[in-house]
């Protein structure tokens, strides 16, 4: 049967575990022709220059080759094509299809049609699954475990797909600690936090963006959007809370590392750049070898 | 001299059988590097996300690199360069230039100008060969032979491309018979006709879309364009009138296939997906083999 | 420590020669594995379909993987990502960045800011150094020295930053003459000419553009674009006087060449392709090994 990565729940602990392991692996010497004589298809119905050049530079270092779109005009949906008979002609003729769709569902619907394994890329504001993986590898690799850390999560936290799914994979390993630092609008959905709730997993929530983190081992940032508000009044209130500077770390544990999707706007001053704890420009160098290992364990390649 | 694929008709029957053993051989075995070291130039003057993705599959199938673009808006067109200084240009780096352009005509005079060879993609309204030879490796796979076919096309004759060219083409083999189903005001043109008759080669016409397809080897569908008609009430009348459903099959001899060029709209009925004779997905993934045994030819690869 | 192509005045008389004699060498044999296992970001943050396909050409020569993107609209400028941080994200993945920028100043900052070597494709109305390392290479190979050579520059020396970037270049090689011809408006600027003065190089300049071509060992043609002109009538007096044709090369020098940044509109007359003293295409294929012996240079692949 063949495998897809449509939702971080779609992976286990183990296969989170086995990512990692490869994404080690990948880092320690990231060109391995293991996609020689592969096409994979690149299909970007959205356009996301940082998750298809990440990936695109994954594939090649894998030896594999890419066809493709990087939009939608010039893909084949502005010929009013469905998706199904995209998928369908596509997965005829390329090994792998990493996708990115505006639509919620629609990588789900397309590992249905498709014979070849689908990776997500992003479906609307659904799930981003190799962001997730990509911020574990990271968290790891920084505080050498995954277990017993103190994750702080920052900014708008309703409609953050990338802090929805690490909580939801974090929440498989050992005693966690969950802080959640928004404004009232735009904190964390009632459901991840009943999920943790389930799980007996501690969690703590602020409106305050102060102190507080000097017990954080992850400080994850997101961007406040103005167009996530309803009431300009009360963005106008917020859009320099949750804005982090070089002098609110100073207080911070020493293995404390700042993280996010990127791209920032201003919700990380450029002063925290040059600080030890910044880690963001690191974390995307991860998304490279991380993606490496999540081909690598679909298409079962080592 | 150097060979180009401009037209349907530039290729003797021979050529023409000859492309259909090079496409099994590479359906056999689609990775070949017989462009290593070679930059094939991929010249999108119009966007056609399926016939550029098939065409860059074979290439990099072959083990050839590509560079080019995928829509005029960032070609140099835009900044008033004629088609002859691009094609000058590219012609002096690259060692062959796949094209697509939106005018008639272009890819003859492209031929011309160029010093390495040109395969046309698509000019116009007027061919798209290698269409044409996907369809007839297609039609050979499903049906073990080109001779004594009976062949219907059903829908858009007058203005589809390809159906012009696939009669062009099979009106070289042994006995073909033609049956044309089309609207009044869409019917296969004079000309088209006219070639058939020189030839001796039975056509037969009919606006009805009904049980006369029991005959049938080959149904070649095409679109029926709102845009094609002057008038909307005459639309109207015939929109639903050619399109293929599942239950039209059940009279069909059994080795009969339904043909697409793609991308289909609403002219084949999605249940009829799942039919044995529905072929439209494998002739697709039949453009690649072909296109690398086209490539192959005019490039004398092997 | 790295080494970067942003401005022509970067490299010493030494690197141009050094930038000579690899490029020589690439034309004899332009295939050469140096950059396997690399992958080079192919950073267009403004379209140029030339510039990208010659680089891209010359990666793939040198047999490197490309990531990147053609035009803004898919670039992550469009979500508001500032140049610093996309730069220090790609540099954490690639080997090697060629970026092209609408901004002056652009791919000195970027420079700063990358851990890898930056090639400048074209900041602005700045600088294009890869294209005056093609021209001088292409003045070589016609002239077989660098030296003692009378220069003529016609059309746009006001905004040309070709012509800027080619004087300098030249004023480092011995006994230059520079002969300018150009509408009053759109003569060479002050500093340029100054700079010729301070190293004692003669220069000429002229309205008219007639026989007084025949001591030319160069020609090197500009557009006049009619934005460039305040005034529509004035630019209505000149836009036919800098058009050369072939009548006007019959009493110039056996050893005259005709050179073009390209793309040209009309300032070339069709009929002079065919003299054996046009070699603007002839140039722009220099273009590939110039640029494969730049990548190489900067990275010391040889």
């Amino acid at each position: 049967m063949k495998k897809d990565l449509i939702s971080i729940t779609d992976f286990s602990k183990e296969e989170y575990l086995r990512i990692m392991e490869l994404a080690a692996d990948f880092e320690a010497n990231p060109n391995q022709e293991l996609l020689k004589g592969k096409v994979v298809a690149s299909l970007f119905f959205e356009p996301s220059t940082r998750t298809r050049l990440s990936f695109e530079t994954a594939i090649n270092r894998l030896g594999g080759r890419i066809v493709g779109f990087a939009d939608p005009d010039s893909s084949s949906a502005t010929k009013g094509e469905t998706l199904h008979d995209t998928i369908k002609m596509v997965s005829n003729y390329a090994d792998l299809i990493v996708m990115r769709h505006p639509l919620e569902g629609a990588a789900r619907y397309a590992a249905e049609v498709s014979s070849v394994p689908i990776i997500n890329a992003g479906d609307g504001a659904n799930q981003h699954p190799t962001q997730t993986l990509l911020d574990m590898y990271s968290i790891l690799k920084t505080q050498g475990t995954l277990d017993n850390l103190n994750l702080f999560m920052v900014g708008d936290l309703k409609f953050g797909r990338t802090v929805h799914s690490l909580l939801q994979a974090m929440s498989e390993f050992e005693n966690p600690i969950f802080n959640f630092i928004a404004p009232e609008s735009l904190q964390m959905p009632r459901g991840y936090k009943h999920h943790l709730e389930e799980r007996g997993i501690r969690y703590f929530e602020h409106e305050e963006f102060t102190d507080i983190i000097s017990e954080a081992d992850i400080i994850y940032m997101t961007r406040v959007q103005k167009e996530r508000f309803s009431d300009p009044i009360e963005y106008e209130k917020v859009k320099d809370v949750y804005i982090l500077n070089k002098a609110m770390l100073e207080n911070t544990k020493p293995n404390v590392r700042v993280l996010h999707p990127l791209p920032r706007v201003n919700e990380i001053a450029t002063d925290v750049d040059s600080s030890e704890k910044a880690y963001y420009f690191e974390q995307a160098l991860n998304g490279v070898f991380t993606r490496e290992a999540i081909i690598s364990h679909v298409m079962n390649l080592k």
